[in-house]
């Protein structure tokens, strides 16, 4: 019934969309039209993202389903980054880390949990993504963000090309771990997943993750363009939208997938899903970003704001404590929902 | 011989507190009748408390005792807010949190370990309580903190109020959490006291609970109009006696529950009362009062001072850190109680 | 092979340190000289240090690391505070905590990840070390930064003098609880090392140990000389030799057994040394300079800068989540390593 009431959803929004944008229909009624378009193709992304994950093992699976969420945010980041808006830029990644973490994980654990008593995933990949959080978000942005008072603006720079070419060392050097190195070595009991048979083939299931991939990012690029007057005729600040409205809207391809899998019990790929797009937007994204800042008029250091940050280390701070036992329930899921809405309410307000 | 020395104690001490306060006596000698009086009565608090806890099981046993110790704090507060001083009701709030953490289960701990080597509690409840503790002391109390410098005073009083009913939904989510949906699901190996007798029968622990509990709550009452005079004779700031003194004398009901319960190895119920305490105050009594203060001329937003924050924050930390492994000994008491030292040492000098 | 090379090292440049400081040679070449020296001593240090160790088991084996691998930071600190260079030496205590924490337990990680591909290590000394970390590293050395924007400069000093007090008390405490209260009681599996002869016997070691360890004092004491020189020739600030590069010759000790032992799968040992080392230093040298400095004419407060704090907090949060599951890998040293090259680059352009 949800699909099919999705499915009602694409079929209208989609051309509407194009149609819209073409004949410059208002933009708040565009905004509505967008998201509603982004969130029914995320579910197909999501469902074509699942059939291919039993395909390919719970690991694969889980790193589609991060490639294919996070091509919104790089197109989206690129495209605001090249017109020179630093600021939109910083508070995006800082909202898809905190959405990544807060939302994503909550929604999945809340709504899983009412299905299940007791949800369980991996350990030895919570203990793992603790470090590298810590590594990432915490030291990594923090520090940077202490010494720029001692330095200037071009050691700054300087500073934040050697973080962001470490960060993507070590980002290289984590996928060769987990798809080479170490495969399999920490792997406990499987999701149970190899028992299941695929919605779609594979050949059926690229397809329509493609073109929903590709449709995405068009719509994405038009929904940017009405956020100026959203943002007047709502009363949102340029942070609020870039921290939450962006943050809501690009993760829901990832927000979906990982509800659908948390109520079918796979909670390997929910909290990968959740923790590889944080990692992904932290250590791939961001540093990406800033070499790239180099070849444009303006550069991007690796500085967020004071709000950004201490938002950012709660958020991961709460989330290792919540993920660190590999066992979840629906007030775990309750407590991060709980603590995504203060800082909602904090960004709206400032 | 302890038990005789503290009816003695109770003997003398209780009587003579409401006759010298009727008559009128010094203060400063007073202060010494009303702190010994609460101390002997806490005491009877205990061991009324321990007799229900056998019959009704350890879970229900640590509420018990969670809610007639935090009666002392969440009167003094009530009232210390009617009359309009805010900084002594988030004084004494903040020294409540950092007592139960770092005083009430490094006492424990300490004394504990002295009998026994290794001493154990549920680890699922540890790691639990950890999550909890870093979504309402970390996340709930810094983020306005840090927020509110870029916010209007009308702002952060709107921030605060959200936040504030968005912890109570949530603490009453636990309360539902932990006694009705998953009553049970996370228990260990119990802590064997279902073989004990307990001390007084469940009629006579109820009527001492209770005539106890409102003997210290009058007491209370008299010894904080002596505060004035005691912190000039003793040279102690407004900040110390709420951190610090207050603290100590409105935690000595949990203080010598705990203690008595780790001296009988029942460690599940001492970190009950250690964490649940403080959880009650920063998930519960903390969000009321700024709920309440609307109701009175002065407003009290969800403002700690720094140094508050820098203290309750180091002491959440260090102490989810020596309580995640489920294990304690007398050296990690002694680490607890170093902690504390330290923190009383620095609100003495400020 | 390396054992030739290091032997040959040590035969030319431990005279030439000497025949060089005698005659007066260009500081920038001695520089080098004695930092070749003290790394080839050093390796004799290890191996000394490793056949004691056989003999004597892991835990005293670690002691004697920790105890011949601070002896040069401590006659080093104990020469500058008496000179008056307070900001030198809270600068190499501050460096000693990072690079044990980072670079030696990296190094162990990474090296020893390369020939194994799981290493596991007593999780109980993890947890415990957790608590201890999080006790004098960022509860003792924040909070008085913290309070003494409030304090008085003679206030800060009393209060620098009580924590100092309350440390050493607590280290001494540890070492009670280790080595008599409860030797043994959270022992695992051995690392094996009683099935192994010793290199040396016991006579021969102590003697290669000592003359070694008198050696690497004297030339410690030459190299220091020539740091004024050496920084304006590379461009170092003194915040730059203090935290990097006395700490890397002052650790190569620590640092090279710690690689040995990874290397052998002896990760009790390498841990040990890397968090035995640290704590050492926070809750022993550094209480003990500054109760020292009071004997001197300028005093040593518990005062470590913003940037030393700030990165020494970051480094001990970082390796907690990394060494809290007992289990180490090749990514987890690459992760300190790419942490300490950050802190090091930001030491370096500040």
């Amino acid at each position: 019934m949800i699909q099919k009431l999705l499915l009602g959803m694409l079929i209208v929004t989609v051309p509407f969309a194009f149609i819209g944008n073409f004949l410059g229909f208002a933009a708040t009624m565009m905004f509505i039209v967008y998201s509603l378009a982004i969130v029914s193709l995320a579910s197909y992304i999501g469902r074509a993202t699942e059939s291919l994950a039993i395909v390919s093992g719970p690991r694969i699976g889980g790193l589609l389903n991060v490639t294919f969420g996070n091509v919104v945010e790089l197109t989206i980041s690129v495209f605001a980054l090249k017109a020179g808006f630093l600021s939109i830029v910083l508070a995006s990644l800082t909202g898809a880390v905190i959405s990544n973490l807060l939302l994503v994980a909550g929604l999945s654990f809340f709504i899983g949990g009412l299905k299940y008593k007791r949800q369980k995933f991996n350990i030895f990949d919570a203990r793992h993504n603790a470090g590298l959080l810590m590594f990432c978000v915490v030291l990594s942005f923090v520090f940077p963000a202490v010494f720029a008072s001692y330095l200037t603006e071009a050691e700054i720079m300087t500073m934040s090309v050697w973080i962001a070419v470490i960060m993507l060392i070590l980002y290289f050097a984590l996928l060769y771990f987990k798809l080479v190195s170490h495969r399999g070595v920490y792997a406990q009991k499987s999701d149970g997943q190899e028992d299941e048979e695929p919605e779609w083939n594979k050949k059926k299931a690229i397809i329509i993750l493609a073109s929903a991939a590709i449709a995405v990012a068009f719509i994405s690029d038009m929904l940017v363009d009405t956020f100026e007057v959203v943002g007047e005729t709502f009363g949102w600040t340029e942070l609020f939208i870039g921290v939450i409205i962006v943050a809501i809207i690009g993760n829901s391809a990832e927000n979906i997938t990982a509800i659908l899998m948390a109520f079918k019990n796979k909670m390997n790929i929910s909290v990968e899903i959740a923790i590889g797009s944080t990692l992904q937007i932290a250590m791939f994204v961001t540093p990406l970003l800033v070499l790239l800042s180099l070849l444009l008029p303006v550069q991007m250091p690796l500085l967020f704001s004071m709000p950004a940050l201490v938002a950012m280390v709660l958020s991961v701070f709460l989330s290792i404590f919540i993920f660190i036992d590999g066992d979840t329930n629906w007030f775990e899921g309750l407590i991060l929902l709980a603590a995504y809405l203060i800082i909602g309410i904090g960004f709206y307000l400032i």
